[in-house]
């Protein structure tokens, strides 16, 4: 191909984001195919700034297979509507030129294909001569037309794990001690990670006993005649919550009142809020536990099917770029579940941005507070498999640190407030 | 000795606990003694639900080395003063007689020594020959006398991880999403835990950028300017909070309203409260986590050295009940920092029970928002080491189920109100 290709990540991180990033630059190498990548994704192409990767240092490339977080930083910024003369469509592809860019990586969730897809109809609008792939990765798991998202198996481990600790920490104190304990997981409108704690259960009665999905409206003395029950049976009850869980009328049980960058509510705070309603309600003693970022940032415990994906989808997007695809998605297509099969097909872009993918009805059983055989068949295998980072002797792995620009500008800054 | 020996568990779990179990019933098997264990502590005795750790399966025995939480079950349960007629020691000791019970290996922290201590003077009270052995284990490292307590170095190890991996996520995101993190850590009392997270810094300006302690009365300006000023040169502030912080009139930042069976106060909330009132006051976005249980139970992320110093404990603890031993703890002495070198050496208990240790001044330093050289000598070896627990095919670990009662009941039941 023509021109340079250019890379960069958008939205929440993953623990195995920068693994398709490493998998992208190493591919290009082997191509001959320079590459570069923006910091802070669509943001750092408007603002001209940009990382050279081949003047990186090739340990530190190395280093990115492993480390969680977003080496080259991420940004939550919504572009206007494509039209001919939008000032940041007329920046971004002025910065193209300057840099002789003619494909954009573009590596982010939901949000992200949304950006891909603007860019790529604004370059058709505008005649600039741009690829444009959308490289999947979001713990939400909720692109459509994928089979997960990478960054989602890791994730999902995470919470599995999580439930199977806790959920052990709370059957060995039951007897003076908690008796309730819950999980808030993120999950704004899909409940894959609350479903995925479902895989610490191996034997009957083992936790999570109850979950609670966004899909499934909440009743509350629905809710907790079951934590009585449970609590009477087993003496003590272990209950996972999706942040965005909400109830008949739709209103979320817990909102902290903020917005992010897309208007979406920023969530936290349904673990409080059912903590309090059990010890109010029940007079049971009632842990909560609040991950937050960790969950997604927990690359000491990243699934191994996780890490092979994420690398997957980078090589790829360069194949499919340097081919002169244009447009589309790397999707991961299923091909088994026992042992996971896979392959990495295009997916027209226009087919999946502003679309999300929830829990289907055919994964919630139990009433609602648990899942089905079928969830359990497609998740499994997505946390299968380790990949441990390399620790270093103080005990810690060593992580790639976050990568500065480092190539000269060659335009005036760019107005931020321009198309505000 | 004659007759046989009790191991019981008690107050919060620990990632290394069951290790010490192992270690102990190990040692006993070794030595040719007769091993008991008592589900849920002091209560197991009380209520006559004993183990005999001779009919349990060797392979389930195994699986405790890296099994986190407590397979034996444990409490909090305050006993009465000793006195000759009270009735817990009374129904104690014909417990003991009962099953020729003549040493207790009494595993816990401070709430616990305090037991051990109250069980040593009563049967001297009683006139019956029983001698009392403490265990040390606590994720709050607050024993005195003792280097440091087996359970901690892996709860450290968990908070100085987190610290590094959410660091790299706020790193990543900051330039259009959140710019303060407030990692809530356990710690009523003491800031070891969150004194630990300073171990993710490497490099300067690598997070964490504040740390409160409990020892350190919170001063809401004086921590509001120093979060703006590194998020004006950093872009963004990652706070690691004890729990426990207070005011500069002893007031706890955040109290859930609650109580535990020691009447200390429940907590949970200086991660929300800070977030508040760096959102409200500096109009920052503010993100929290509060991993609770995790951080004690995350046996999966282990540190090698704690776990090398719960086996110790255990061994040791056999040894000098063997050798007629009474009212000590199992302590561990430094010999030297790097590499950490110890020994177990006993202690007497009369001069650890009700007595907390607190981080020290000389281990306080940057204004009181970090922590010393000194500090970081302590805390870096007991981090090190790795001792994953063996994976199952499904991608989690293989932990060891609770342990039931297991020996016929030769008493009574214990009447539950009596002695309260």
């Amino acid at each position: 191909m023509q021109g340079k290709l250019l890379y960069a990540q958008s939205g929440g991180v993953t623990a195995v984001i920068n693994a398709t990033a490493r998998a992208a630059i190493a591919r290009a190498g082997e191509l001959g195919l320079p590459l570069l990548a923006a910091r802070n994704g669509i943001l750092g192409l408007l603002r001209e700034e940009l990382v050279d990767t081949a003047r990186l240092d090739p340990r530190a490339l190395e280093a990115l297979d492993h480390s969680p977080g977003s080496a080259f930083g991420t940004c939550r910024y919504r572009l206007p509507a494509p039209a001919a003369d939008s000032p940041p469509y007329a920046r971004l592809f002025a910065v193209c030129r300057a840099h002789d860019i003619r494909a954009i990586l573009y590596n982010g969730g939901n949000d992200s294909a949304d950006t891909a897809l603007k860019l790529a109809r604004a370059s058709r609008i505008a005649g600039f001569p741009l690829r444009v792939i959308a490289v999947p990765k979001t713990i939400d798991n909720d692109l459509v037309l994928t089979d997960t998202c990478p960054g989602f198996g890791s994730a999902a481990k995470y919470i599995a794990l999580a439930t199977l600790e806790a959920g052990l920490d709370v059957a060995a104190m039951h007897a003076t001690s908690t008796r309730v304990f819950v999980l808030e997981v993120m999950g704004r409108n899909a409940g894959w990670l609350a479903a995925a704690s479902a895989l610490a259960a191996r034997r009957r009665d083992d936790p999570p006993h109850l979950i609670l999905f966004p899909e499934v409206a909440f009743d509350a003395p629905a809710f907790l005649a079951r934590v009585r029950a449970i609590v009477a049976r087993i003496g003590y009850c272990v209950v996972v919550a999706s942040e965005g869980v909400r109830d008949a009328t739709g209103r979320i049980l817990a909102e902290a009142g903020g917005q992010d960058a897309f208007g979406h509510p920023q969530l936290g705070g349904v673990g409080a809020t059912l903590a309090a309603l059990v010890a109010r309600e029940l007079a049971l003693k009632c842990h909560w536990a609040l991950p937050d970022y960790l969950q997604r940032s927990a690359r000491h415990a990243a699934s191994g099917t996780d890490l092979a994906l994420a690398r997957a989808v980078g090589r790829s997007a360069v194949d499919w770029a340097a081919a002169g695809r244009d447009g589309v998605l790397a999707a991961i297509v299923r091909l088994a579940d026992t042992p996971y099969r896979w392959k990495i097909a295009p997916v027209p872009l226009v087919r999946v941005a502003n679309r999300e993918r929830r829990l289907p009805r055919a994964f919630i059983g139990a009433g609602g507070y648990g899942i089905t055989p079928a969830a359990r068949r497609y998740l499994a295998p997505l946390i299968q498999g380790e990949a441990p980072p390399p620790l270093a002797e103080d005990g810690l792995p060593l992580y790639a640190a976050p990568i500065a620009a480092n190539l000269r500008r060659r335009l005036p800054p760019w107005d931020e407030t321009a198309g505000k």
